[in-house]
């Protein structure tokens, strides 16, 4: 059995419980999941600054799971395809984290030599373009593109978004030489499988991306030692009982 | 269920074997395996030569395998830690194929922030550091290492290569600020589970990364449909007719 | 005249008074500063989760001062080597922000072919040289070195750490081959002086050259506009006010 | 006296005397050449798997020349703009080994700021891309093109192919600001002397420029010794005797 | 106080008096400006070779004001947008020297994430793509544009050239996602500010920039010692006595 | 026949004569060689200040000679190992033009994976570092060396110098992993030869490869247009008349 945390670092009780409802279809049968929502932050990330503060909100969730949680999770999902806080979440973590860009970006050139990024909202295209640049893979990307709504506007009426969609994804394809193409965004989570047949190529759901790869992480490293570089402890002010008993006693 | 085909590019059956009797131990309950050896090449890849060679073989055993397989496959993984002919792979197979050396070093960025590779044979040194820096992932490469046996040696006498590799590790984080070490070989497939404690860091086994990066990948995008570019129909001569016959009749 | 706003995302009042302290010296007679401390958040930031949390903290401390401040900054110091949340800073902000670690390696780069970095504590070394390749000079970049104190240590202890920077400094001329040397950290303000002359190339303090980047900044590019790419309103939960309503109403 | 190699990967002897009959016109008087086809593999390569099995099939026919040549070449010519087995060839040869590609594109960095790629097959247009960014000059590539016909087909029909050529290359100095376009292709062989008049930049034939590379790489390297990293022997099956020799008993 | 030498590269009085005319503006009240004009080569930089002469140039005059002058300088500016000789400059002056395009674009980086450049002149267009590539800044690189005109002749006819110029820099925001636009060249110094209430992003004037940033430098880096690896005195012939006298008497 | 001008950008005539001696050596039968000294500047180019007016220097002797030749060459060779002004002559001339340092280069990366460069004088070192990358092949460099006495010291006693330089290249191969070692610099033509014997991989020289590239160019593309964007004429002062005529008059 394989016990997933997902974090949604949107404060979204919807994202929330879309990931949760939707996980499941492409998990194995054998993987459960735990969802926690953010206790604080945007509803809907789509901003530099909703990035910064939901790094900080996701590391609180993880610290509050690390707490409470009776039975360590194998591996830990970020769900928000920005991938805020994942390297924080990493070094506090003695299991897997995933990170919901990082999982589909790495998994896309696995699949055809060149990929493109769809998603909502146009503050994103560059955030995502320097985000394909910090993975390495910036010579494998076709383009990213998005479509005027934000994921939020998405998530709320997934059926009047599904043609810009499709049109959006067409041209990744023709008009930038995509061999694959991400449908990148918490809120996206189940559209891949509506659209595909309007697609020549490959379409990845950043959320089925991200359980599969967190299922194969969970595998392939069970358990993740403390950084090597000893971390000093240090006390903290205004954060949750959790986070702030991270500070005072890292991982050794 | 998932159906996964190893393909064994080198001509050792020891090393088919080897790869069938192990990967088994990495996979879910429910996937199963067949393997299948190259028909001609080198009994061990440990050149530049044996990566030319086995790239045609490779394919050559796709090929065969696509043609006689009554059930397809789910997921391909290529055996051999050089990933000889992979593009040519994923140009011919409808389904995922994955790479051990590939594979593991996806799976090993994103559990900590540099790693290192260690395998058999002064001459993968370079060749390896090529082919991470084909991937893009320089960056975050701490160092290649290479005990003296070549790999077919190291599976000859799995015992007393033990020591070596455990030193080899050490000196990859010791002295080189691994954060994950990959042993990285079909020859060495099972050895990492016997030397993780010795080693402070998650030590990556090529074939349990691979195993569980086939099973994601299959479960992401469980069909690839042709390239994009469609590929001209070319007799040719000398080949086996399985590979022929995807010359003549190229998928579409 | 210009205003400067020194933004500690630190905790410790102890480093904002040695920035309030120090910085004048660096500036020019005519340029006021105004120091505010991040609201919560590690007393000292040493750790990639200790950067999460200082980018909200900075931004929120940032939120803070828009809202409240009579008469607008002309420029904004982001006090921490390790500039958490910069990107979110300059998305919000109307004037431009200078970040300690960003400013000192442009002029670093200025002054001499090969720079390296000198600070406290191992586990900012692999942090700062991912934020160098981040800023585009990891070719320029020879080393990064760490003396074993943290920062907090440094600052609590300035003459006792004097000697063992020295020796750092000089390897980084000795052995890696560097032509200017950057002092970084809010806790070593007003170090680089003191050491200068054990040094033989220029010792930069991350502090100067910060304060000359922000006064050079404010008047190069005296306003700045919103994002070009419109972002949307979203409601938050959890934030301060200040933050909040920044999330609410984004420039335009 | 400049003895030259001059090996066909492809299977097609049409193109085998394409070469054997238009080098000369690009050689020194006194270069000869002497020309092998590849014993198996397709008549024409036009695709990654073409690629493949031609890196065996390069490094077999080279090994048959070094068992059965009672003259050695100074210089082997990789008769293929993809530059099969290159690498391979380079590791088993006592002599230098010219890539047409790799040739070409260095020749064209040095004669001008950007240089184009213009061939046959839309396939070949990510592959070149790749190949371009593995020699590390993709910064100076302004772009690939191919016209719709197979490099096959232009050698069937060259006449008929003049005026798509002449069209692609006008717009790889038009619309991509080539200062140099690269005629790639051993079927488009001696086709670039017809052209130039047509194009007001440099017009590179790709197999001139490879017989200048290798009548140069002859004088300036006349002998290549072993690789520094000894290889292992290995047995190998159902390979060419001369292969299987070269596995048996690797240059040392 | 500060004290800068302005070293106008180009021959042109002209433009010398522009710069000495505009640079006050931009300048610090207690900052001082002396300007030199090159002895020989263009009248205005326009091509490589003019850079290749203007290096040489500019060295020479650096070298007469090293000479010559009862008090030495703060900072340098050298006044061409191409920054010709800057590394040789840098070798030979104690004080910092600052190029008006490397000053120009570090500070745009600060600014936004994606700058463009618009400069007089297509044959800049290519040489400042490599420029900003040598500064290690092509990844935040929108696009460079030039408008017809030379600088000489946008210098000769300012206002006949706003139009163009304002159209020019409305494209590299709406056509190339431009975040920050630098006005760059020393003959349409003065211009941005002429420019900005036509332009939506902030618009760099390249001298601002550069009299901004050899402020900061000058405080940053007061002095600037001999190249730490010694430069064998060297006679030489046909240059000015003061650069015969550095060649002869390097600076150890 | 092919006609061959040899630029010496160093204003030495023993190094000019060195140069015409040892070219022959390396060139064909029927390759006819003209040397030209440079009217001004050092003796011998060992700094950033004496490339930077070596770059002008050859650029005017070009220009003389394009002036003044009644028959033009096929080739241009600029005899000095930093290719100072390489962009520029290429600019102004109407075949092709060979940099020492470049042409090295490209033919050690088809030589073997790895390639050292060795060469006279410290401050040399950082400057090649550089120089490779402009070329864009650090991947492939394993280190740059140098022996303490300069090129001119090499050149005023070979026989004193081979001990020294012979250690050096065994460790180029020994510790840096270098596959090819290029003896880089106009002083140093002639001296690979003799030393060849004591170093296990192909040394090159690098007037030998510059040689064999210029009479391979010279058959590759006889003619090089004019640049693609039209030069405006420019007046100039205080150049010699040739050069001054170039600006007046650029090829168009």
């Amino acid at each position: 059995m394989t016990r997933i945390l997902l974090i949604n670092p949107n404060t979204s009780k919807e994202v929330t419980n879309l990931l949760m409802r939707t996980a499941p279809r492409f998990a194995r049968a054998d993987t459960q999941f735990v969802a926690m929502t953010a206790a604080f932050g945007p509803r809907y990330i789509a901003s530099r600054l909703g990035v910064a503060v939901a790094s900080h909100a996701a590391a609180d969730t993880l610290a509050e799971y690390l707490r409470a949680a009776t039975m360590r999770a194998d591996a830990t999902i970020l769900g928000c395809f920005g991938d805020p806080g994942l390297v924080a979440l990493r070094e506090i973590a003695p299991m897997p984290v995933v990170g919901m860009a990082e999982a589909s970006v790495l998994a896309a050139t696995q699949l055809g030599p060149r990929f493109a990024i769809l998603t909502g909202g146009a503050p994103w295209i560059p955030m995502l373009e320097e985000l394909v640049a910090a993975i390495g893979m910036t010579a494998r990307l076709a383009a990213v593109r998005a479509v005027p709504q934000t994921g939020a506007q998405i998530a709320a009426d997934p059926d009047g978004s599904l043609a810009g969609l499709a049109t959006a994804a067409a041209r990744c394809v023709g008009e930038d030489g995509a061999d694959v193409v991400i449908l990148g965004g918490a809120a996206l989570a189940g559209l891949a499988e509506r659209l595909q047949d309007r697609v020549k190529v490959p379409l990845i759901d950043s959320l089925a991306a991200s359980v599969a790869m967190a299922e194969a992480l969970a595998r392939t490293a069970p358990a993740i030692p403390p950084p090597r570089a000893a971390i000093a402890p240090v006390d903290s002010v205004g954060l949750s009982d959790a986070l702030g008993e991270l500070f005072r006693t890292p991982r050794q």
